[in-house]
């Protein structure tokens, strides 16, 4: 069928109408929107209609492979080893990233791990790498190979050749209300991470305040499609659901997350990034076909932290750098005696954000000291006026507004009260 | 409230999630759409959450009364006459207004009738009339109170000072999929109307193949609306719902309907054509305040001939000319012997379109000359071999993509069969 016969109205009309749309329809609505000839205004109409009409798992697999389509396709085979990736669909101190790179190298598993800078409330990986003096976020795809043979490990920006229709778009339904359509978020994940060439693939899906996805329900059907998605591609695809109903450790920001995560590096840290570290470590260890791995032991005896060291220094960091501290601080004390049940997600990733931790406007800076230090965690004992958190930035006016975020985030319940938090919630493959 | 205070993606995702949007927000979203600060592709991402997850009357009469205040409002009060107008939804051979403007004006009525062309299958009223040598639509506004003091009646194109908002969002919606919504197909007549100032108000739903509604249902829904919008202006409104399953009249181009139209002002035409028009007088009329006219009378005696030619004249037309023919034309003859049945009003619109009689793109010029003459309608008895239709056009090329849009329309059923169509089907007030 000549891509004359189509018309970007009809297309809208038949996804508005609860119709579904063709292979060659799809293929032609993609390559046209890259190139322009469908315009933006046509393309939000659509990814409306897509939002509240859906789409069926054939559409899907089609408009993720047209935006495959729209760029390149990277190819690691190389290399010589298998290579496995983390996707995390984001979260309020999800420095997970950091420590698991290096830790699943160790078992001679390439990590390609491409990664983004934070928009909104949760932390991008970049964004916290940058906080190391002298790291650099951008590799030529021969530096990325050559790290890869070399060192195991890389966390680097992706390269703007990957996936271009899907860059554009993903910026068309940030302004338009259009980004919470399970369709187009699955496509717009798993397209990067297929043109990525990765052979296996381990999906952390949030689920819970500080998650993009509130709902457990959302999250599941999330996460189904994007597996499907992945084995379709031949991609050896599992997805994790894991709890973001309060942050992941006891940090949120950039040089405190770091910090974190060198400290579960040298075998400590707090308990829940241990626990997923190793977990999301053993899945893709699994995944990639290496048996008998034990990945917790690799963070207690240094051969972790050997890796990171190696790919800081790879990338232009120093890993024995003093990383940037704020200028600023300000701490919340518990308002009461009793047991800390609640300490909500959204609330301090706002905190942290609003601190300076992130950004509003993809062309803003962060601060890399800035940030949110929690000094008790759900299930914890604390006594009136002990310090809660500490508030971190380098401009102290924006500390009544993170305080604002922080209003309703802690809940304290007579002792013996227990929080139910389940980290891992399910396993779909 | 500061209109900072509002968010065009908030308001989209209110939308979106089946919320309503406050007085205040619909006022700062059509101030900002037609200002520029909402992006046409948010409006489009809003008019397709409108379609699918509707408004409810509040929000709807709030989003017309923006759209008037986002410009200039007529005021035809120091006419010292009332003043009364009439809108059809649009339809296949649908030249009432020709006629009845005159008509109405007989009775001391001025009819201020600011009209539109056409795009698509649907003729315009000016694309009708500039089939006159000589006539002018466009009337300073100076010129209009002038000719509907003096003739009573004028038919001319709509300034650009009335609902700027409305102008430039029917635009959008016309290449974004969003036309079919019941809110912004109600909230755009409504203002344009309302912005005119007319006391009274007709409205000519129309209800089939050739219309915009095919579904009863719907089209009732639409009249509902409007006649509730135009009250709650202080506007004297009424709706018919009619028949659109086949064409009014014999004829659907431009010349070809202006002749209609005179043969009805001369006391003769097509009867559907004739009950129509006066069953709208009368509702004008009524709506006006007008009692005990006799308006099929005024056709017949000549009084409505005498002011459609005063109206002709006044706006530079000669009401003597020959009309233009077109060059060429083609006969449809009737497949069998029987009872014409049916005749589609949209096959009908398409293929005068397809003649040149219509435009796709809104700078496409017309064919005067060019349309579809019908020898016999629905309940005429027909012979095989007999003429059906005349198909008129300059450019003979077009016949075979005409011929094609008919190649369905007509149904001939043995003798004896009968046709069911109510030409008014339902008053809405």
């Amino acid at each position: 069928m000549n891509s004359t016969d189509f018309d970007a109205v009809d297309i809208i009309r038949t996804k508005r109408d609860k119709g579904v749309l063709s292979a060659a329809q799809i293929d032609w609505t993609i390559d046209a929107y890259t190139r322009g000839t469908i315009a933006d205004e046509q393309m939000a109409a659509l990814n409306m209609a897509i939002l509240l009409n859906g789409m069926n798992r054939e559409e899907i697999f089609r408009w993720t492979a047209a935006m495959i389509a729209s760029g390149e396709r990277m190819d690691f085979s190389s290399l010589g080893k298998p290579t496995a990736d983390k996707h995390s669909t984001g979260g309020v101190g999800d420095k997970i990233t950091l420590p698991l790179a290096p830790l699943v190298a160790v078992f001679g598993v390439a990590v390609p791990q491409l990664s983004g800078r934070g928009l909104g409330h949760t932390g991008g990986t970049l964004d916290k790498l940058e906080a190391i003096p002298g790291w650099q976020a951008s590799l030529s795809n021969s530096a990325l190979m050559n790290q890869l043979r070399d060192v195991g490990a890389v966390i680097c920006a992706a390269g703007a050749g990957l996936a271009p229709a899907d860059k554009k778009l993903y910026a068309l339904r940030d302004v338009t209300g259009t980004v919470e359509a399970i369709p187009l978020i699955a496509s717009s994940i798993m397209s990067k991470k297929i043109a990525e060439g990765t052979d296996s693939l381990v999906l952390d899906v949030k689920v819970g305040s500080g998650a993009f996805m509130k709902d457990e329900a959302m999250a599941r059907e999330l996460a189904e499609t994007m597996v499907a998605l992945g084995k379709d591609a031949g991609v050896n695809t599992v997805a994790l659901l894991t709890d973001m109903s309060t942050p992941l450790g006891l940090t949120a920001g950039n040089a405190i997350e770091v910090q974190e995560s060198v400290d579960v590096l040298a075998g400590g840290g707090p308990e829940d990034v241990v626990e997923l570290t190793v977990r999301l470590a053993e899945e893709m260890l699994t995944a990639a076909g290496v048996r008998d791995a034990d990945p917790a032991a690799a963070l207690r005896d240094g051969r972790a932290m050997d890796v990171w060291r190696r790919m800081i220094s790879a990338q232009g960091g120093d890993p024995d750098a003093k990383l940037p501290v704020a200028k600023e601080s300000e701490t919340i004390y518990a308002p009461a005696d009793g047991v800390l049940v609640e300490l909500d997600a959204l609330s301090v990733g706002v905190a942290a954000w609003r601190l300076g931790a992130g950004r509003a406007r993809k062309e803003d800076a962060v601060q890399a000291g800035a940030g949110v230090v929690m000094h008790a965690k759900p299930g914890a004992t604390v006594r009136a006026g002990e310090p809660l958190m500490t508030l971190l930035t380098d401009t102290p006016e924006k500390f009544d507004r993170a305080r604002e975020a922080l209003a309703d985030a802690v809940v304290i319940a007579p002792e013996g009260s227990r929080p139910a938090r389940r980290l891992i919630i399910d396993r779909i493959s």
